[in-house]
């Protein structure tokens, strides 16, 4: 936190900051990697279309997720619609619980942010007021570090005391009050089935915990794994892809045995060695520091650490500098209750560190929690090598006495009187020796029924147990792939100057992984030869499964290597003659001649993987021109 | 329509039909393929989840159709939010007439679509009222072939008529009226901005077709095209897979010159020999005849019956039976008014012909109506060889007048004016001569301004154009993933009897192109070595790409093999050695023989399509056992 204030504070390198997205978000939305959504009518604020390069290195980003997560760990995928019905959101906490603080312009009806107001308004003072007490400065600094844990009353107060007005008219504010964040609708004709957007993929998982339990032979551990769009009718969107109403999240909902979170392969990260933020550095106001995972021993579990580790190597492959990612780890008044560790993948870019990827163990929470809303029991069993002996509370309902009873409300009342814990029934069974009969709500029925000493035989036993039934455990690695798209165009993108220096030439960085296009044909000069040699060329890198592109326009070569540089396509082939060709890589500029038969091999080679460029430069002659480029 | 009719009526077969569905569809959902979504709460009508199975052949499917259209056409992929503002559908035409009709239970308040009611009651009619004279059977087929193009008023008078009730409850019904099918939302936290779920990919295209044409070098023709969620909120929802109330949508854009609708790659199409329904043989009462494309002469123009040979390719490469794919051309009074021609490629299953693509030339109406809404002008240029003498009104507003006049709203007086037609340019003129000022409506500011003749000078003109100004025409084949995927597991789907006899095996005979995992690996029996090759030879499939999965429970290998035949694995490799091992193709059955080092990239080869099974099969020992298979 202190780190951030500083960066807030410093308005140092601000301004060289400022620039930097400026000239990196024109060339986004010049090149059409994005632009905001529905333009011609002006917009909505929060939504954004990825155009065609955009769209590729979308599609490369989750291609590589699924290959990385999903294949090679044996992830089941599923796909969950996005209409989801008031009840899931409702157990998930969702409806209750997933609201900003909002504040109104009490004449204009204009809606803000709360916790917005108040650390622009801070945020405004500790860098502008230069006639400042210390004392205040301290006081902004406290209230900045403790804005997320707020409550509404306190806002309020904060926002009153400091008189801040509503920052477009001036006006009066009103109190803060929750501003549930999920779009609503309603599903079907009636009217009355209400819906919503869903905010988040996991509960599609959680809902279907049984049947891909089975699914998966009722073994534990497994995943699932989804990846769709996700929703959040943000109050005041801003910091352009970072905050959007709709968004592409990839989820995977780990499920373990709650007494077992070892995880079989992490040696196969525990010497990996990145910057870790943990709890106790953050308080101590100290700097993240490079540790090596299998060291850090700060991590909850190994099944965690194992997918810090694996996050960490996704997001360096994608091209996210390793220098500017680091690992921290929630506080403890950050995390929900129920968590019994979190830490996110935050990257730095000109924003400050943004929350990419959350890594949570949820424990048994969402399980519990859609168990006890649906009455559908989300259990895992383990089978004991031999049964063990337990004294068990037994609940026997009697159904012909209840069927008299309840009638069509019979299996309602016999599934709540089977859920019943040991303490519950243990106080039933004295209330109906005591009383003869009791009151017993019916959460299914939303109310109390009475129930008499012949409707059910509750006793203890001793019992031969062949299995433990417990709620697993679930550790959630969840990523949100605009932010690290956004971030990896920061980490991509650079300037250099022209050949002739009279202006800066854009170039994305990509690795051949996300780059949009990994290759572009040009024909030196517009003549039929080339022409038809560039059409050959393309034809073998369309059979190798080459994104690629001709460009046959009379631009001279060097404009046409810089249109590619930045777009990111790591590399140009040149056609300059019927039988060789030449083959230039983005960052370092040098060439190499490569025979017309070959070329698309050796594309494919250093696209692939299988190469390095420098493996190719060796292997072929290199080609130096005067020429064009630049 | 009369063979739809006749499939109707025919109860032949329709009980067989029905084992067949009833069969699958309890073998889709009993292995994931699909489920109906939020299960544990009861689900939604109309919403279903995707398991893991039906997840990857969904992924396959998608990445094929990028590798078909978008790659190989190099189509300019776009990918925008589902949340869409008014505004933009009150363009597309959609919150006007986006609806179905329905009725409403007048004491319970239950809706049903009016249309569906009507069909059910001639249908029932037909199958089952014995004493229907032939003059009542005939009106009822009457009904059934003109249902959808009933008005509201016809559908009332019907149900009416017929004293068609409530089918739960027999109440009486209301009268029909329009139930708009978008779901509604509110977008920020005002309540005052209304938007919906998009009921259709394409708009987000339409709305950016400017900066995609710019992106394509201002050159037509070009495609975008769109993969992307899509919602309807269907009165209700029935047929499983096929109506739905959120569905992934594949859609292409494809722009061209009105004045040239040919396709350079159509000679690639031209002798492509499949069923084709054209208007004349459909209103003749014939049936769909094979023709060559090339030589149809019915399709509208070239580019319309490019696409509808490349939906072909793309349609049986899936694994849809060629004999069940008909492409149907839409009557005259099925088309939108602005439609130049219209084709569904229609897949024949249990419940009738399926529409599953749409490949609809709708000239330049969306641009056009879009263009209309927002005031931007979505427009191509061609530039003249040599400039034309024409005789032009050209409209001069004098900025300096409308701005003291006008103020802020100057420039959508300017707008406006300049985008007057000649007829209503030289009308304004007529009335500044004669009265000096007029009304004139700005719809950008949705009233009316007075203008007096300092405002704008008009006046005819001779000329030089160097370019044509024009709307593009737009064909879009529109793509129903789901519908598809539903066609395609009944195509697939076969019973065997097993080879005791005993009971029948369900087999998915998908081309490896869509088969949701590749290869499973079997060790014949459960010991360390063969588990170990097993082991190595699923790293290198996960080396070489494929999706595979091990299973080395102790079931009877028989008893594997069915498992991996339900969910349509082309290829299992059976560890019965160190050595070597045996793979086994699900549809023939046989095996044959190949070493541990080469089993990776015969998989490959065969999953990839270098080679056929039949290849292989003559280049490797075949092996036979009395075993385990059965």
């Amino acid at each position: 936190i202190e780190e951030e204030l500083q960066s807030i504070v410093k308005s140092n390198g601000g301004d060289s900051k400022e620039t930097f997205r400026q000239n990196l978000i024109n060339t986004l939305e010049r090149k059409l990697f994005y632009v905001p959504s529905f333009k011609i009518y002006g917009g909505v604020a929060g939504l954004y279309d990825y155009g065609p390069p955009g769209c590729a290195v979308k599609q490369n980003v989750l291609t590589y997720w699924r290959q990385h997560f999903v294949m090679q760990e044996n992830m089941l995928e599923v796909d969950c619609p996005c209409v989801t019905p008031e009840v899931v959101l409702k157990a998930s906490g969702h409806v209750e619980k997933f609201t900003d603080l909002m504040v109104k312009d009490e004449k204009t009806g204009a809606c803000y942010r709360a916790d917005h107001l108040l650390k622009d308004f801070c945020k405004e003072k500790l860098e502008k007021d230069l006639s400042l007490s210390a004392e205040k400065a301290a006081e902004f600094k406290q209230v900045l570090a403790l804005l997320d844990d707020f409550s509404s009353e306190e806002l309020g107060a904060k926002i009153k005391e400091y008189g801040i007005t509503a920052p477009d008219t001036k006006n009066p504010l009103s109190d803060p009050y929750p501003f549930n964040l999920m779009f609503q609708t309603s599903i079907g004709p009636s009217g009355l089935s209400s819906g919503f957007m869903r905010p988040e993929t996991a509960q599609g998982i959680f809902v279907n915990f049984k049947d891909l339990y089975y699914y998966n032979g009722n073994k534990l551990p497994f995943a699932a794994a989804q990846i769709g769009q996700a929703f959040r009718n943000e109050i005041s969107p801003r910091q352009g892809l970072l905050r959007v109403r709709e968004f592409t999240l990839a989820e995977i909902e780990h499920f373990v045995d709650p007494q077992d979170k070892s995880h079989r392969k992490f040696r196969e990260v525990a010497d990996l060695e990145f910057f870790m933020f943990p709890r106790e550095l953050q308080v101590s106001g100290e700097s993240a520091k490079k540790m090596v995972i299998g060291d850090a021993g700060t991590v909850n579990n190994e099944t965690l650490g194992y997918f810090i580790g694996r996050v960490y190597l996704f997001l360096t492959s994608l091209g996210i500098d390793k220098e500017r990612l680091r690992f921290r780890q929630h506080l403890a008044n950050e995390m929900a209750h129920y968590a019994a560790d979190c830490w996110d993948a935050e990257i730095e870019c000109s924003y400050g560190w943004i929350e990419c990827v959350g890594i949570a163990d949820r424990s048994a929470y969402d399980l519990r929690a859609h168990t006890d809303k649906s009455g559908v029991s989300l259990v895992a069993h383990e089978k004991y090598a031999e049964p063990k002996e337990v004294e068990k509370v037994v609940i026997t309902p009697v159904k012909k006495e209840l069927g008299l009873a309840f009638k069509g409300n019979q299996k309602m009342v016999v599934e709540a009187l089977e859920a019943m814990d040991e303490k519950e029934a243990m106080d039933m069974k004295a209330n109906l020796e005591s009383k003869g009969e009791v009151e017993f709500n019916v959460c299914t029925l939303g109310k109390s029924v009475t129930l008499n000493d012949k409707m059910v035989t509750i006793k203890k036993e001793k019992k031969k147990e062949h299995q433990r039934v417990f709620t697993p455990s679930v550790i959630e690695p969840s990523f949100g792939i605009g932010r690290i798209i956004y971030c990896l165009y920061e980490h991509s993108f650079y300037t250099r100057p022209s050949k002739a220096g009279d202006e800066q030439q854009n170039v994305f960085r990509f690795p051949p992984l996300v780059a949009p296009i990994k290759c572009t044909v040009f024909p030196l000069v517009q003549n039929q030869q080339y022409e038809e040699v560039a059409e050959q060329i393309a034809k073998s890198l369309a059979g190798a499964g080459i994104s690629h592109k001709i460009d046959t326009t009379g631009t001279s070569i060097g404009k046409r290597y810089a249109r590619t540089d930045e777009l990111g396509v790591p590399f140009a082939i040149t056609v300059d003659s019927t039988s060789s060709v030449t083959i230039r890589e983005r960052d370092n500029k040098q060439q190499i001649r490569v025979n017309v038969d070959e070329v698309a091999s050796v594309i494919k080679e250093v696209t692939d993987g299988q190469s390095t460029w420098a493996d190719v430069q060796w292997r072929y002659p290199a080609h130096s021109s005067i020429s064009a480029d630049e």
